[in-house]
């Protein structure tokens, strides 16, 4: 499946002799096809296309041809890649997954160029669900749903932005954030896999619930992991999102609720132990049962609905499996 | 017409009550309804809209209900409004129409974001055609002639960055550079109303090529005037693209052509008397004659594909009045 997406993403992103070879490279670079310098780069260097995944796997389980989807899931990996380009210079984060980033290659006016490339080449690749055999109607449809989701992730990206300049976001302003960032994405694919396999509009939405709320599990555990992760526990180095005064669910849920935690984030910069302080300050009031109870109650409802979807295709298991993988990060 | 586009893309920039406000009001900022404090502006503050009118006279002249192309007028203009926003920053320019850009409001990665959206909401935009009453094939080929359009001007803004860095742009480079980064959006706006009014492809191919051309002329236009314009006659002020050094076509044809001009182009800063004397080498080889003629070339392309086009409606009329008032910028 991996294969089809990668093949159906290359189509799209193909170079065109009457434009600079660097236009595409930046694209193909990013998407981890290429180096810098253009050299094409053998197999597993790419993302690990999760997402997609999940669309094609979706759209099996639904009943439908998982070929047919594969355009939407080529999609829904481009839209991502989108983010991810501007994300990097909004953030100005000079690497990812170990290379330099876009713009720190290419200057911040050609990376925005180029992400904003990689969102038209989305809507391009979702487009083509239409020479896939797949309706019309059906392809305006999957096409408004990658705008409404690309719209929440500028609305995810305003806010997260924004909270840098306030003490004051509460928890529902954080979950909102984070679900309008990165989880309507997981929704999209797993929504479109099931509009893709023709399904009912009770079971789309089920599956789109299931992709919500997967998304949401993951993400609040990702906040856990970035405190209380292997990488603290074995002591290598402190927890990165606390010595980066990351305002993550459990950080904001202790803020929230231990003075002595408020005081130690109004000083200007990290004093000596401030991480393990820290730590103990969410230890105090609790903050790790709090989130990992969100991850629970999140992942509940992401298998609750992919039950209720009750598919009874043979694909139905792989998702399913897929999804108790991605959720054993609980464990 | 314009007040229908004005009230189709305020409502498809509508605020929503889940949102931060600044989110939107950056964006109606940018559309010349709010001030950055988001107190609403009166009429006559907004851009000239140019681009939607062309659509919808083309749906008329075509023989269309104009009111059916309003969606793809809106998208046209929200298309062109995502490329100024994301220019601005890329250009680093501080105002616009008189303001200060959004950028430079609410800084860069915000301005990004917004730009982001902004193209997101053209797409909402134009399949709004579907709720009009226009059939989703054709919907489903607007969307896609949007991200083409779209693609086509991230190849021109490309390129327009990467010849700061070069010296040997040829007028070919330059043409499909301003070809791609303006007037293909132009060609759009015309093949759109041509499409929308049930139109047959050759029809549609006229009108688009009727728009291309009339972008190109325009465009050609405003290189010449970038240089003798009236500014230049009256003596206001010298010639800005001269003091910029902006590589335009007359100045582009005169760099092959006179070694003085070169000369003259490989100091690094503008000498006293730059200005004249970069004139003077640009009459001496006939640049102005040699622009005057390219524009007066696509201008007549453009008219000739508005008449091979030979629509018997009564907007025909209407149309026409509109591109020789366009093209007499040339007179």
């Amino acid at each position: 499946m991996i294969e089809a997406v990668e093949a159906e993403m290359q189509a799209v992103l193909a170079s065109e002799p009457s434009v600079d070879d660097t236009f595409f490279a930046m694209l193909q670079y990013h998407m981890g096809w290429v180096e810098a310098d253009h050299t094409p780069i053998g197999k597993g260097q790419a993302g690990k296309r999760i997402r997609p995944l999940l669309c094609l796997l979706s759209c099996a389980a639904a009943g439908g041809e998982w070929q047919k989807a594969v355009p939407a899931a080529a999609a829904a990996e481009l839209l991502h890649s989108f983010s991810l380009i501007h994300d990097d210079i909004q953030d100005q984060s000079p690497t990812r997954r170990g290379k330099p980033t876009v713009w720190k290659i290419w200057g911040a006016p050609q990376a925005i160029n180029s992400g904003d490339a990689m969102l038209a080449y989305a809507h391009i690749a979702m487009s083509r669900l239409f020479e896939r055999g797949v309706a019309p109607d059906v392809v305006v449809r999957a096409l408004r749903r990658l705008d409404e989701t690309c719209i929440e992730l500028t609305k995810g990206q305003y806010a997260d932005m924004s909270f840098e300049q306030r003490d004051d976001v509460t928890l529902d302003e954080y979950m909102q954030m984070i679900k309008r960032k990165t989880s309507v994405l997981v929704e999209l694919c797993a929504e479109l896999g099931a509009l893709v396999a023709g399904q009912d509009e009770v079971t789309i939405q089920h599956f789109g619930q299931f992709g919500l709320n997967l998304g949401l599990a993951f993400q609040v555990k990702d906040d856990i992991l970035g405190i209380w992760g292997d990488e603290a526990v074995i002591g290598k180095s402190a927890a990165t999102d606390i010595e980066t005064r990351k305002k993550t669910l459990p950080v904001l849920y202790g803020l929230a609720r231990h003075d002595g935690l408020r005081t130690l984030y109004q000083q200007p910069t990290n004093q000596n132990g401030f991480v393990p302080q820290v730590i103990t300050c969410l230890n105090e009031v609790g903050a790790r049962e709090y989130a990992e109870k969100e991850a629970a109650a999140y992942s509940h409802n992401a298998l609750h609905h992919l039950e209720a979807a009750a598919p009874t295709s043979e694909g139905y298991k792989t998702l399913y499996d897929l999804a108790l993988k991605l959720l054993n990060r609980m464990a």
